[in-house]
């Protein structure tokens, strides 16, 4: 299986050049770590409110021109549909989204503000794969479908978070991202273990969807059920399964994945927004959860970055958050 | 009365360096006014989370040897505390802070927090200036007095929010800032009006607390009573008066003040939160609450930028804005 290589995160980069922003780093203050120096990558800075942007904006931008003119489709409910809906319309390309019903409105309309067309599927009696497979066939110029995060492109397009942090802070030593689908943990531990092999890599899971974890233990991709991934708050990384390619990359490139507590993350996601001043996702705040409860056990630094996926929450689970 | 002047501005920037972030400009989408682009200046990002750390940092950096072996003195129950608090300990001065007995005990744990040494004050028998005398009369060696804005070096600290507009986007047309105290709004007009006399910069102040336009109108300083500019929401402007230096650089360099209703101000701390993904007080939501009021009536410009002042919000006022 061909892996990610430096000359694909590089051109990457240079793809996404005006599309998608170079975040900053932002030291987050954590006495209880010592001499420790925290920073936070926010991606919730993006122009969609995620790290999404990147993968999709990669795959759009590498497009040849007969592919542009055919435009592209995705399926998610969620921040990739934003992705894909922005890099196209940055483009001038047509784009289609494939929503469950159950979407919250305020999702659907958001996409549709980013002008795609958003074709909506009864989850109760059909598959997105499904739907977007009859889309497909049915097509005389079929569109282009962008995956979630299993696809080259994406995980390069990911890895420029990697890229990003090792140009910011030569001298970082720990990083940890959250992991869902895999494009993100193992674009990011490509970039960085290609650029300084010695910086150690870690992605961070709910308990409640450790299936990621569960896959690197197993030495083999394993799939929970959506009934157990659900019951997290961390909607970002309710994914059922890494794939087969991006799980090469983490088994390749990841040092570890750690899991931590629903009250973790919230406990975390409340400091974030109190301390940090940033609005997140409860998904962007695994990292800081996984820090503070494993820090005895992780690789010692004194140069650690934690990703911050994204801001994307709505204002009921912010209220949740900052009551406590 | 002596302004300041670039190589004030110039040497506060030097002075700030590691201790005050060069904050970036992020895009904020609105699609309401067409090809205008808009970026935001948040200063919630600075490590105390408010542009304060600038002013108080400039003022403790310029302090000679004898007088930092004395210490530092402020009062305050806001952000410019933590700001003299923040700035003292990274260079390891004695601060002490002068604080009612009334302020959220959140604020007073905060500035301990910093190091400070906080003096206790019952505001319904003693005013703050009147505890200041006093702690300054009868110490051997008094601390140096940190005013929140009525000083040269404060004003020109936050001045270099300005300059730094100018640095990363030459093209800027307008800027709006909220007006409190004034050193933000004189310093940050100074600064531009300095190195490119054709911005526009417009100070913004609740309707409820509008004594700087008021002074403005008048051609005068005008105070208003502590019982009208505490209804505002917007506590970083409850200033009852602008001093006779930051009004002088208003009257120099500013070209309007503006107003904004309450329900204007909520509106656009919502979409500060659920838009740009920022924790911002409800202060820092002037700008942008004044630029979707009053469009029509404001200089045209292409380039805009508004200086979103801070992001320390408790959780019950967070909640509220949330609720919309």
């Amino acid at each position: 299986m061909q892996l990610t290589t430096l000359a694909d995160l590089e051109q990457a980069q240079q793809r996404l050049q005006g599309l998608a922003r170079h975040t900053p780093l932002l030291p987050l203050a954590l006495p209880e770590l010592g001499t420790e120096q925290v920073y936070l990558k926010p991606e919730s800075l993006q122009p969609i409110g995620s790290f999404k942007i990147r993968g999709a904006g990669n795959r759009i931008m590498a497009l040849t021109d007969s592919e542009r003119a055919r435009g592209v489709l995705a399926y998610s409910s969620g921040n990739h549909a934003q992705g894909v809906a922005y890099a196209a319309r940055q483009l001038g390309l047509k784009a289609t989204i494939i929503m469950p019903t159950n979407a919250p409105q305020v999702k659907i309309e958001a996409t549709r503000a980013l002008g795609a067309e958003v074709i909506l599927y009864d989850p109760a009696h059909e598959k997105r794969e499904a739907v977007a497979a009859r889309l497909l066939a049915g097509a005389a110029e079929p569109p282009v479908l962008v995956p979630p995060f299993d696809d080259a492109y994406v995980i390069a397009g990911q890895g420029t978070v990697g890229l990003e942090i090792f140009q910011d802070l030569p001298s970082v030593e720990l990083v940890l991202t959250p992991v869902g689908g895999g494009g993100l943990l193992g674009g990011v531990a490509a970039a960085l273990k290609l650029l300084k092999p010695s910086v150690k890599v870690i992605g961070v899971e709910p308990e409640l969807a450790a299936d990621a974890q569960a896959s690197l233990r197993a030495g083999k991709v394993v799939e929970w059920a959506a009934a157990d991934t659900n019951r997290t708050l961390a909607d970002g990384v309710r994914t059922l399964a890494v794939s087969e390619l991006t799980f090469a990359h983490i088994q390749q490139y990841a040092d570890d994945i750690v899991t931590v507590t629903e009250a973790e993350l919230r406990a975390a996601a409340r400091r974030l927004l109190l301390e940090a001043r940033l609005v997140v996702e409860p998904t962007a705040a695994l990292p800081l959860a996984a820090l503070l409860r494993h820090r005895a056990s992780l690789p010692r630094s004194q140069h650690t970055v934690l990703v911050l996926t994204g801001g994307n929450a709505d204002p009921a689970t912010l209220i949740e958050l900052l009551q406590g």
